[in-house]
């Protein structure tokens, strides 16, 4: 199986491509290189330090004896990502080339200009060159769990049986997305699934929780091999931030009460899905939804995970309660459907503790790296557009945790 | 009330510049004037020949002694948007500055591209310069019933109740739009509402039907305030594209059996709509969604209809049944709600073989000019990217009908 992945430099794209590999599977990619860009941009940087695009392909190629052929290039420019498709004849395209952040896009108005631009007309370019040159191929399509936003109802994958006036039919289930980033991979799923429509290309669209971890199982353990791993305010996901600043004895920040409820996944949980998708490709024609994460967690459980597995390696940290700077519903009901990928074979780490634990062994030897760059812990991009340090409400001590 | 139109010089906005004014109101407005260029390079032209915008300020300065301030600019440069807001001083914006057309976004990538672009991000950047210039104003933005597509459902005004395992929740009623050019205003819309709510804007997003008509009762007789009508295949709308064809002796040219059903509007109703919408704004922070159509018929019933009235005008004009070069499903159920403009005071027009006469007495004077561009009356875009003349299916001779 041929499978290429745009956006192969990113956190999930240089971790798949090494998993998908090791798999036996044939990897090529294409990337722009603008993550990088994006987190200096924000005054971040890969809490663990990673190598270049150059040096990751020459290591990977010295250590497994395999080459990933590599495209450098932007989405936006069409000929460049047909090029790439007729090179590479995918069975498989995973699309990962898409700017993540939603308060990167909610900086002002020219980051959520970029933000929908390179996101929507990226994605819509992919799909006029699947239809073009591989119209067979199985477009794997990063969506993510905040495409639903908190509806007060449960939250299928994708479609649902609604009654509605006497009538029923199966409909796209609302989304209410909560950033122009978030909207920008609602524009991404509603224009997929019109392409498979009236073109029959087949495409699954992964709801995906929020990712976090360091590795998979029997990763190598080279630098090189590494996956970037973010903590600024933009790019670094909550539990990702949580274990920085539990490694160098910061608060961990919760935004709000924290009992926001998301989504959430190992990163060799994703790899294993996103594998597992990739194997199973859908009929022509056909646009499915998976909703892909292990669990769903509010925020200040997850604080208080951390902060205990922080402690079996002698971290003694506290919770701060922070104005949160996104405009979310503070307590909501939330219970998505999480069974597609069940069916394909899904199976769950079910140990998040001991996937925070080794996240924190990984960061440990990087703690003075960390420790380089630490004014975008607390967040100040708010949603109405202005700039402000969020202020600090409350610290609870650690000592007060009982676990 | 102050009201800035965004897209002025366009089929509904150079009208309803003067409709607005003529009620008393000051409009200024802005264009880039592309929509020219559009019909230009689809081999399209306006059926009635139309001035140039500087004629037709000069003209509407000379007949109604009021100038009406206008701005040459794109939506995409967010300076000149800012800039003419800041100028304006709206209390409403009236938003018609997209691309119209489905079949235009359906030609090839370039032209979805540039759609889902000039669309999608021109509206984005409306937005955000109101939320920094003019938070207060009011945002009618014109959205499509297209958005909805063809559910098996009632379409209720963007919204429903809608209960699923033992919840309810009202929650945005799903879109399945049918071309690239339909899903960007879906992407507006959802933009929109989103801006609403994070921000406290107020907007009225109006789901409006196919238009059709040359003018409203009283409009100006001087060549320089006619609107633009275009008969192309993808700027001319099915009435307005009929009248033409009728007036030339052309076979009125249905797509498939033409059992599909949408909404239509008269242009003088739209009028109506367009102004009641702005004058009566929503809250702070409101997103609220008109359907705003006079009534819905089948493409054949209005192939008779416009067939019966071109009889009355001594116009002995067939039918014809062309392969649909869309993708539409041919037999449907449609019931859109259309009440809140009504409960606001839209008293619809109800005499659309009326209207249709007008417009065929109002283009029987252009019959020439008409008659030099008739390549594009029948159409070869097709909705799975191939360029060929639809072929056709079965003439329906006019002696044949009863009317």
């Amino acid at each position: 199986m041929n499978i290429f992945i745009a956006g192969i430099d990113g956190y999930l794209g240089w971790t798949l491509a090494q998993y998908l590999t090791i798999k036996g599977y044939r990897v090529t990619g294409a990337d722009a290189l603008l993550r990088r860009e994006w987190v200096e941009e924000v005054d971040g940087q890969s809490a663990l330090p990673i190598a270049s695009i150059q040096e990751r392909l020459s290591a990977f190629q010295a250590a497994y004896g395999r080459q990933i052929e590599f495209y450098e290039g932007n989405l936006l420019e069409y000929d460049f990502i047909q090029d790439c498709l007729r090179q590479a004849q995918p069975d498989v395209i995973i699309h990962l080339g898409e700017m993540p952040s939603a308060p990167y896009s909610m900086i002002d108005q020219a980051h959520a200009f970029f933000t929908q631009q390179n996101n929507v007309l990226g994605n819509l370019n992919l799909l006029w060159a699947m239809k073009e040159t591989c119209p067979d191929a199985h477009l794997v399509k990063l969506g993510t769990m905040g495409e639903y936003g908190t509806p007060d109802l449960d939250i299928p994958e994708g479609f649902f049986e609604v009654e509605y006036r006497g009538r029923t039919d199966r409909l796209p289930f609302p989304r209410q997305a909560g950033s122009f980033y978030h909207w920008s991979k609602v524009h991404d799923s509603n224009n997929t699934m019109y392409a498979c429509k009236i073109w029959g290309l087949r495409s699954t669209d992964i709801m995906q929780g929020v990712v976090f971890g360091t590795r998979f199982p029997g990763m190598c353990d080279r630098p090189e091999m590494r996956t970037r791993l973010d903590y600024d305010q933009c790019f670094g996901t909550v539990i990702n931030r949580f274990c920085c600043q539990a490694v160098i004895g910061h608060p961990l920040t919760v935004y709000g009460e924290g009992l926001q409820r998301r989504g959430f996944i190992p990163l060799q949980d994703a790899m294993q899905c996103l594998t597992l998708a990739s194997e199973n490709p859908p009929e022509a024609g056909e646009y499915r939804v998976f909703n892909q994460f292990e669990n769903t967690y509010s925020i200040v459980e997850l604080a208080r995970l951390v902060q205990s597995a922080a402690k079996t390696l002698g971290l003694d940290v506290s919770i701060q309660h922070i104005e949160n700077p996104r405009n979310e519903v503070p307590r909501h009901h939330y219970q998505p459907e999480r069974q597609k990928l069940v069916e394909l074979g899904y199976q769950p780490t079910h140990d998040i503790i001991g996937e925070i634990r080794a996240m924190l062994e990984d960061l440990l030897p990087h703690r003075d790296h960390i420790l380089h760059k630490t004014d975008t812990l607390v967040p100040d991009i708010h949603w109405d557009g202005t700039r402000k340090r969020a202020q600090v409400f409350e610290t609870v001590a650690s000592a007060s945790v009982s676990d």
